[in-house]
């Protein structure tokens, strides 16, 4: 295993380390318990926007901590669960009257440590709703999870559910523009190579050396099958047709198209796959009206991409629009 | 080789396909001959910045076209320079009267081929400058390079360049003050793994399972020395150290601070590094004021780093914080 760490154990706690005295200005570190807060605290009157899940997928989620976006975010391990007692202060920090909203991404124990924070803060008067990100279609059920999977989509709901809150939309408000992008948005990735876990040391699955896996999770969870390597056309294709058929995209419609790389991949061939992407949706008559390109949910340094499709319309393209200023997403 | 390609040889114009559609606002991107504008066109009055080179280091330079950075980019073949009949429609697209500058880096094919594009300009008129960047201090002469390579330190002097000229600097002053960049920055690269070129199809340079380079080029040109894998706080420190000392810093001064990633490293590994390398300036008495870690001047798929530390004083940092919006850059 070669990675730039040093104890591979205290991957995540170094990694936020440098990652809150690059970002001074826009977050703080708290590591007792581990947890990411807005630099400037709660904004008086805003609802609260809290996110987090294993770590392993940066920038997700703390790289989304700013104006217009995340108020917090709590990381696990790497690929692990944060705990109640990480979730809970997060919540605490983000409230400032007006509540919080928590996005949890479909894992089963993202879901419950979430809920027993959440039960947690509301006992002692906040109020707390959640959504919950499952916009992987690839599978119904897998490893760690009852359901489908939530993976890149998650980005959508944060910046939108941000914006929501930024702009003074109430607690049920924001929920409920949070819960309209979930069931708007879909994703489906594919896995080039496998990743390491740094405190595991060795691949987390086998991929022979012309062979990818089509569904493939962002912890390496089993996808729908494997395949021969192919041109990134007919890749590409095995992504964007399950997902626009899911969300039965209908001739006229507008979306935002995200093509996520899974950490390993150039960007580059990131804009090979999303012009592929957009000639696909293209032909089903669906206008690209919003883009983003890049790693943002990934999968530590696996090769491999993901599409994300979000079916707009004009609130939720004011909402994507709006001023967000995080370490990873800034207009 | 599993790339997410169609056809290798057509990678970089596929890509640029996806970049454009990507980011129409922003850019245009011109096929025959390959060169990148913005999408405003020059604007009046001011002076044009000009970069370009090899493809396959993403998102250098396309991604840097946009407000307040540079008005074209200039891409070549993956990893070979671009030719004179692509520079030369760059350089006229980029002048609005008031003269253009071109950023080079310290590449033999770059440095010809920049130098006829500018000859030919010139004798039609124009006036162009040109700032050759050689930030590089792992080695003196290299495969592709009579003195030292032009690498991270590149993103530096487009970005401030890009600020002077849209400030309203005279073409002589936005020269200037990339010489003073050219001359303040400084950089070192490791890498883990090697990267492929897409039409050669196998790796530019063995590594060895537990191997890695110091000193390494963006292209895969030997470093200083090959050593075993080691810790990130070790291997940072034989990166930063030559850097700072190359540049002679001195206690009391403040400096930029950027952790490139090669392409293929997490950049949770890139903020371990960042933090690690703030220690090490931080006990030079040397100031990080101004930070930026994520992937700018890759290797394609490359596993690995590199420091550039930049000298910086009041104006440097004014024209670094100067608004910019292209694609990979926006504040």
């Amino acid at each position: 295993m070669k990675k730039l760490l040093d104890d591979p154990a205290e991957a995540v706690v170094d990694s936020l380390g440098g990652f809150g005295l690059a970002h001074a200005d826009l977050v703080t570190v708290h590591l007792d318990p581990v947890h990411v807060t807005r630099a400037s605290g709660p904004v008086p009157g805003k609802v609260g926007v809290v996110s987090g899940g294993g770590a392993g997928h940066e920038p997700l989620h703390a790289g989304f901590v700013g104006d217009g976006m995340l108020d917090a975010a709590v990381p696990g391990a790497v690929f692990t669960s944060p705990t109640p007692d990480q979730i809970l202060p997060a919540i605490q920090a983000s409230d400032s009257g007006a509540g919080v909203l928590t996005i949890v991404k479909n894992y089963t124990g993202d879901v419950l440590n979430f809920e027993t924070a959440v039960e947690l803060a509301q006992a002692e008067g906040l109020q707390v709703a959640s959504v919950l990100v499952n916009d992987d279609v690839a599978v119904e059920d897998s490893l760690y999870t009852a359901g489908r999977r939530g993976v890149a989509g998650t980005v959508a709901v944060e910046k939108i559910a941000g914006a929501a809150a930024a702009r003074g939309d109430s607690l049920d408000d924001v929920a409920a523009v949070a819960e309209r992008v979930v069931r708007g948005v879909r994703s489906m990735g594919v896995a080039l190579t496998a990743c390491t876990v740094p405190h595991v040391g060795r691949p987390s699955f086998d991929l022979g050396e012309d062979e990818i896996e089509i569904g493939i999770g962002i912890h390496g969870e089993p996808g729908r099958h494997r395949i021969p390597m192919g041109p990134a056309s007919d890749i590409t294709r095995r992504l964007v047709d399950p997902v626009a058929d899911d969300l039965a995209l209908e001739p006229g419609e507008r979306v935002l198209l995200l093509v996520n790389g899974m950490g390993g991949t150039p960007l580059s061939e990131l804009y090979v796959v999303y012009g592929r992407a957009r000639e696909l949706l293209e032909e089903r008559a669906v206008t690209v009206s919003r883009s983003l390109v890049g790693n943002y949910v990934t999968s530590l340094e696996m090769q491999g991409a993901s599409v994300t499709v979000l079916r707009l319309d004009d609130e939720l393209e004011t909402l994507w629009d709006a001023p967000v200023h995080t370490a990873a997403l800034h207009w």
